[in-house]
């Protein structure tokens, strides 16, 4: 982490500021063991860090990011960059994950496209892009590759573990995988399975991305543009809520006064998702799309009991905030609930909170004062609780 | 209509039994005026009838299907068809449409690939298939369109015209177009303009079928069967509910104990999806699916009004029966709602009811005991009130 002295004059108050990505490379010999029963060697993980570590490496919170996130979770890459991070809002001096209590860490999934190994680097048998020859990975691998990152770091315990939507997965899991590790668990707009129905979205995204010519079989040399952005504006409906895209588009027109009487767009709505859809191939990638959404499908906390859900945070001790979103259908509150519930069975401290929300999944990253409200008060009392100890 | 002595015999008690469709093709010099400006000539509409028109034809019920129906509402074709008509349990003698007492029509509609006109049939100026020259048509244009066969059919009134989902819409906008036919409407799981969530699910299908290499814009010789069939696995998923989803498929895996780690089919949902798209295909057309869902989109019943929603509905005077189901969230409840509201304010008799149902969409087709007696009684009452006067 380098220091920024310069901070308050370039950036917004309460900003971390410049920060800079790092990459952890194995060590020779060193081995990723994956659910499939595969290995992975010579894997890389990048990621960014937020604070200072504390002499005894105490203060430690790992925040995990969404399906198309990336490291980039604060601040800005240079002077110039006109957006910071995406959890800026959460994240710096004195907001709730709280930079100058906390030493925060967010590494790019394993699978993903943004730095972390995937299916589009190269695989060091062969020199060429895994392409579609990467193993399926879980959420589970996920976790267990940033473990080799953690271990690599030095750090024992994690304060907090934090995550929304697929990132509340890898925060779920974390716990279940490494239970002497984790100190407390945040989980936001997200389940402990997802539903057929998300399942159903996943499956017709994958198909969109496997149908276009250009995917190839995964050994594309451009994105399959047309299949990736079907399965981007698919997906980014399920991140709304009908009631958020009626306050936001109704059924207003894009540019004339009357319909087209042609198949453009003549919705602002079609006009947005066409936009949505474009953005996203410019950053990211068909293959990694695949493969991570393969692992939230096949991510199941009672997995990792047998299929017995009652068993599943046995050796589970740490609090948990679970928060959901009112108007959230892709992880709807119910499903919020039932981890709750799976939780207080176990006998662990949760708090739980439903957000009152229109903004449907993406409130997440929307309603970050009630939101951050919630993380700060829960995090207060963690940190107070150690510090106490 | 013919004569079936042997329907007893060899079709289930209730049931019409044999049916045959018949084509009306319009006159020389016929004309189809439509809303964009252009016209149709030489236009066929393929239909079926089940009943006895009475001697003053005042038993006529027009039923309409929904987007991917047919004019084949009940009965058999043949004596071999393994299935009947697609509203069966709703349509026969002593059902709730009784064909004892009315004379019901089923018209499949304008831009369908079912036997009336659409852009896969010839263009009377070139011979050719009209494909994307066929015109951009609208709700209102397909109920023109049935004025003609109601009108080549001598027929003045219409007891009821009724329909779900689209044909829904269609039911609601012949009293709107026709106010002194209309005798009464039956509007059932539909709307009185979808959301931009529809406008975005019907957009994205469409992008899909246009993205389709085999599609070659309109001009193919075998159907884009990864587009279509996209196209019908994403329009499947929103005729479902997330609970009618998980309670038929849950997280079931299809054929193996565990996860392919592949991206086969491995839950059940996805194998249930992937057939539902490849069945779709052998009997729907791409184009036909392309101009339908445009004029879904295009309706909106204060279009007709200026955009004046409080006059959509001013001449018109029948009595409405309006039902939605309460987990159906392509027509939410609240757009039946919104829809009753208006004609309450414009002093219709209105019978609303919300029907408990976890099928969602779907429902439509499948709670018609339910359905049966609201409808039921609701025809009886226009019935009795007719023979009345």
């Amino acid at each position: 982490m380098e220091e920024n002295t310069t901070t308050e004059k370039i950036f917004p108050p309460g900003s971390v500021g410049l920060v800079k990505s790092q990459d952890f490379h194995f060590a020779p010999g060193e081995v990723l063991e994956l659910d499939c029963g595969r290995t992975l060697r010579d894997v890389t993980i990048r990621f960014e860090t937020y604070g200072t570590l504390n002499a005894d490496k105490s203060n430690v919170i790992l925040v995990e990011h969404a399906l198309t996130g990336d490291a980039h979770l604060a601040g800005y890459h240079t002077a110039a960059d006109k957006k910071p991070g995406w959890w800026e809002e959460m994240v710096g001096p004195g907001k709730p994950f709280d930079t100058n209590k906390f030493f925060i860490i967010c590494s790019n999934i394993l699978g993903g496209c943004s730095g972390t190994t995937g299916p589009g680097s190269p695989d060091p048998d062969t020199g060429k892009p895994y392409h579609m020859d990467f193993p399926v990975i879980t959420i589970s691998d996920m976790v267990r590759a940033q473990k080799h990152l953690i271990d690599h770091l030095g750090i024992k315990k994690l304060l907090a573990v934090a995550g929304g939507s697929m990132g509340g997965m890898l925060a779920i899991q974390w716990p279940i995988s490494y239970p002497d590790v984790v100190e407390s668990c945040l989980a936001i707009a997200t389940s402990s399975k997802i539903s057929p129905q998300s399942i159903a979205f996943n499956w017709i995204g994958r198909e969109a991305i496997m149908s276009d010519p250009t995917w190839n079989n995964g050994d594309y040399t451009e994105q399959p543009q047309k299949g990736l952005s079907i399965a981007r504006m698919l997906a980014h409906v399920t991140y709304l809520s009908d009631q958020s895209m009626s306050r936001k588009f109704g059924r207003k027109l894009q540019t004339a006064e009357d319909y087209s009487f042609k198949f453009d767009m003549d919705f602002s709505v079609e006009s947005y998702l066409n936009h949505q859809g474009t953005r996203f191939v410019e950053r990211f990638d068909a293959n990694s799309y695949l493969y991570i959404t393969r692992a939230i499908d096949y991510f199941d906390v009672s997995d990792s009991a047998d299929g017995d859900e009652h068993k599943v945070f046995e050796k589970v001790k740490c609090p948990f905030l679970v928060v959901s979103f009112s108007s959230d259908w892709l992880f709807p509150p119910y499903q919020a609930k039932e981890l709750t519930r799976l939780l207080l069975e176990n006998g662990n401290d949760v708090t739980y909170c439903d957000i009152k929300s229109h903004y449907g999944h993406d409130a997440f990253l929307l309603e970050y004062e009630t939101l951050g409200k919630l993380v700060d008060n829960f995090l207060d009392n963690i940190y107070k609780e150690k510090e106490g100890k």
